[in-house]
């Protein structure tokens, strides 16, 4: 089989373009007229009329008497006057109509019923509190404008201006072909070699809530004529049609040849990252879109290129999505080739949005669940400095956004926890962590990025953790060091320590895996290595770095690695032996300023409450002796 | 039957208060285990962690060859190297699994395949270009907290982590009772007296909307029995029962008697306007809260009380909607008896967002329709000046909001027709009108607080249309107008013209129908008049206002008046004989640099062209002579 070596790197604007104007008629919309009942979410496909006035006739803006409001004359405070039934007035209730020969409302309060009829103490004029027909719409007005979205009130309106049906954008049935001989089901048990197949149902969810009805097939093995056969049927099937990986141009990847045998193929391979390999084409007098295999790639390209189709079709305009103004926390070098996508974690801190790149990765799909919008580095910009202001594409509106506490530094399960116990918060706090380690997360504190540092320095002069790096990095500043939890560092090892490792003197003689440099864990190491007197060049893996405890017992589960220090509950939670070699403070930084944060306080309250202290029983390697405690440190 | 006259006036928050804690458990989630694939839009009742890592194994980041690391040593442009197949290398697509004796990969655009084997020129380090196990996700790590709305994506990222059922909260049965002898189905033809029932599909789309699952009920008459065992019913088969209108305290408003037989009332009656008739009760253990006739009262009760206990048993969080500041366009006076929602539009005009008041009346449902957001007047205030800045709750974002051509002015048809145009565009822009009469809309322009003016006022003097009015208002500026529409203007009369109106003159032998002070159709009245000889005291309903030509129009088809001045259009969409007595000229004033805007390039594009002209043609009573002429005006 022949590559296709060289995929085109159309702009994105300019692919887009190319191909709406290359689809025509293929992506024009059809009506269809629908019950106003059922419209819930549903585009007008043009503007609504109203067919009755509302009221539909002269009513009662109150409860009480319908009165001849002549008859009402002269009635005062002084002198009342008392209404005959019947003659003078009738009782009426909110809403009934006012037919002659009343012509106006008098409220109920200010009536009292006698044996003789009702008193009233003041005159009502003609037409007080009487609704008079059309008030609210007029018969023959504009409720809808073509291509709203109906929401409940519309629905409410629609049915009270007798408009009982209307005409909107049919939904456009979207099918979805998954195909690669590697994939499975998510309920197979996966073998090496297996890539569960999970795109297909991210597609599935981005159609539904872009209006369309998503058809999704079964997977189809990397073979041209099977997969041919599945597009045929599903163009066949559908009004547009997404295929799955294969769009590049790997040896295997079918699709854009079976696309140019059976349709034409206008762009093939668009200058943005993640998400190059996209290709646009028709077939069958219909919209195909091959779509990369990596999760981040094929949701950019859905994003930009499947979805704009889908508003074709369903009369949807674009969302603009809420844009800020952020301060860059790194810098992001970026090509010219393209249009570069960065993942974002973003907090207002200090008053002013900051952002924090996230994995940059194609393939890193946790980072997009992670994160809170995207910075996007044009294709004619080679990137950002650290400390740039830069716009972001926010996911989460703003107000969210302000209420997160921006946690910057090492990482221990427990902030998952807090994470968690925060979320079954009434108060919509959330806990937005990043993984720099403790240095990293101080200097973020000191540049101020984030509200609280998790850290666990050891000073190797005092045997004190944390405080005297504090004290050096803020030296005119009074800070807070907020007590966390003891924490029993060990050495990570397979299931039944098979190559014998007793303690830091073994690390010569095996495959380790080390943190990244600033990490608590590694000042732990060199320490410790320091005294047994072992130079890090005597350690096969030194140099190999894991960002997270869990990504350190991954190695080691994995067997990439046989040995790596890090904290009892990643061992226990990947099933690996556990050697400790000491107990470690894991505290929080943070200015004294923060400390009065209501959402800090939240945090703090959950830091010190019950419930994270049975979770963290659960997971264990974990004391609570000083939890809480505040420490202020002067520089 | 007695009245129930003295509601209670809780506030709001004290009300909501009291509510959920009387609840307790009758509001307590219900969770269930689902397939992630049916997951959108669902909330998680527990944090998720990850069953498998992603990649599941070592594998390539890119297409090209699996090499061993080490025989590629030495390699270089200088001096390529030709690798063995099958001992050195295997060719391999982005995904593949990389194992012994294989650790790193080559791009294919890297390599050069010959007879011998595959060329290379460069070496490669050990894991160059290979996803290391768990690089994504690492097993055992938390995906979502609890309380988590799932999005696509989240989608995608379960599957991957090898999560194929998650826990979620249960979507609440939501029962919805519609009571009322008064009220009819839609699809019914209402007669006098009849109200079209509305609210109930209102309420279904706004518990769709919150993760409810709706089950409304047939009409239910006023009846103490009837409406008891519907109530009864309902209990039996939903979680939350809603009981629409029969709230308040009517002679027949029998739902609060039967709450206090059956259960608890804990609150009859809120310090909210409009909304203030609202029961929250508890029977058969169940929630049930009584919500008023009024469409925006039930939807405000239902924002306000229905909402929250639908989240206690979704777990969803509450929206925080969009807040702005706003210049308020004219005073608002409110009572320190309640909080008042007070619909507003909302621009952005000369870089500060304007909010100007809509109908208030809590029958006004329409206005909801045309609201950008509440303006909310809290209960200790009296309400605001003109001028002041306000708080405004957004309904729309604020992007849409900032693509929005405010014009206020005076009122014709032809703006619906513009709006309905515009909407049908790809640029998102909308056209947001408010009718205040040419002159009102004028000071609103020189306060800064429309975009364009639609005007058409006469000077009596030298019989131009617009220019002297401007010229006078503003004395020291540059304005441009652009000529509208000639349109004809006439009496309004009863189909086959019973009273024989001929003109001006019969006005004072019949019941007429005005428009508002600073109304160009007003202006033109008054000339007129003038030229007849006749005083306003000679006409019976001079001062009888209505704000536009439909609402004229409507109350002449409704038999209130015998006669009303207005535009062709109106007439004929009404049904109404029609007497000309003369053309004017319908124009647009802005300032200079207004004209710039693309959405006023957008306005005037459509204003001229045939797709506007041809509907206005269907309406019938234009002219087009100097359509989109600019003239300059200067002060």
């Amino acid at each position: 089989m022949k590559r296709n070596l060289y995929l085109t790197t159309t702009p994105v604007e300019e692919a887009r373009e190319i191909y709406m104007n290359a689809l025509g008629s293929a992506a024009a919309p059809v009506t269809e007229t629908i019950s106003v009942i059922e419209a819930l979410g549903r585009v007008t496909s043009e503007a609504v009329y109203a067919k009755y006035s509302s009221p539909l006739y002269n009513s009662a803006a109150m409860d009480g008497i319908a009165v001849v409001s002549s008859a009402t004359l002269g009635a005062s405070e002084a002198s009342p006057l008392t209404l005959k039934p019947g003659r003078d007035y009738m009782i009426i209730d909110t809403g009934d109509p006012i037919k002659k020969p009343y012509d106006a409302v008098i409220m109920a309060e200010d009536t009292q019923e006698t044996g003789d009829g009702m008193v009233i103490r003041a005159a009502a004029h003609a037409w007080e509190h009487v609704r008079p027909v059309g008030e609210d719409i007029v018969v023959g007005e504009m409720i809808l404008t073509r291509c709203h979205r109906i929401r409940p009130i519309d629905i409410g309106v629609l049915l009270s201006g007798g408009v009982t049906e209307i005409s909107v954008y049919a939904q456009p049935k979207v099918g979805i072909i998954p195909t690669g001989t590697e994939i499975v089901e998510p309920y197979e048990d996966p073998k090496e070699g297996d890539i569960i197949e999970s795109n297909s149902r991210m597609f599935e969810a981005m159609v539904r809530e872009n209006g369309g009805m998503p058809h999704r097939y079964d997977i189809v093995e990397d073979d041209y004529e099977k997969i041919k056969a599945a597009v045929l049927k599903a163009l066949d099937e559908n009004d547009l049609l997404i295929v799955n990986a294969g769009s590049s141009a790997g040896t295997e990847d079918y699709t854009v040849h079976i696309l140019r045998e059976i349709g034409e193929v206008f762009v093939h391979g668009v200058a943005m990252k993640p998400g190059k390999p996209v290709i646009l084409a028709k077939a069958c007098g219909k919209p195909v879109i091959g779509i990369p295999g990596y999760p981040v790639s094929a949701y950019l390209a859905v994003e930009n290129f499947v979805c704009p189709v889908l508003r074709s079709f369903t009369g949807l305009r674009e969302s603009h999505d809420q844009r800020i103004e952020a301060v860059l926390s790194r810098r992001l070098v970026s090509s010219l080739k393209h249009r570069e996508y960065v993942r974002v974690r973003v907090g207002r801190v200090n008053g002013r949005y900051v952002c924090a790149p996230l994995a940059r990765g194609a393939g890193a799909a946790m980072s997009m669940v992670k994160a809170d919008g995207f910075c996007v580095i044009p294709q004619e910009s080679e990137g950002y400095e650290a400390g740039d202001t830069v716009e972001v594409m926010l996911f989460r509106s703003s107000e969210d956004i302000d209420r997160t506490v921006v946690c910057t530094g090492s990482h221990d399960l427990l902030l998952d926890v807090i994470s968690d116990l925060m979320s079954g918060e009434d108060e919509g706090i959330r806990l937005s962590s990043t993984h720099v380690g403790s240095l990293g997360g101080l200097m973020a504190l000191q540049r101020g990025e984030a509200h609280i540092t998790p850290t666990h320095l050891l000073d190797e002069d005092t045997g004190v953790y944390n405080e005297s790096y504090i004290r050096r990095l803020f030296p005119d500043e009074e800070m807070l060091l907020v007590k966390g939890v003891g924490r029993i560092q060990g050495l990570m090892v397979a299931p039944g320590n098979p190559l014998g490792i007793r303690g830091i003197e073994d690390l010569t003689r095996v495959r380790y895996v080390n943190r990244q440099r600033g990490a608590g864990t590694r000042v732990l190491l060199d320490y410790r290595l320091k005294q047994a007197g072992i130079t890090p060049e005597d350690i096969d893996g030194y140099d190999a770095e894991a960002a997270t405890h869990m990504a350190v017992a991954a190695q080691v589960a994995g067997g990439e690695a046989d040995c790596g220090m890090g904290v009892y509950s990643a061992a226990h939670a990947m099933g690996l032996d556990f050697i400790p070699v000491g107990e470690e403070e894991y505290d929080f930084a943070m200015r004294p300023e923060t400390y009065e944060m209501p959402e800090i306080k939240s945090f703090l309250r959950l830091l010190t409450g019950g419930e994270f202290r049975a979770k963290l029983g659960e997971l264990g390697g974990y004391s609570f002796e000083n939890t809480g405690k505040v420490i202020t440190i002067r520089g």
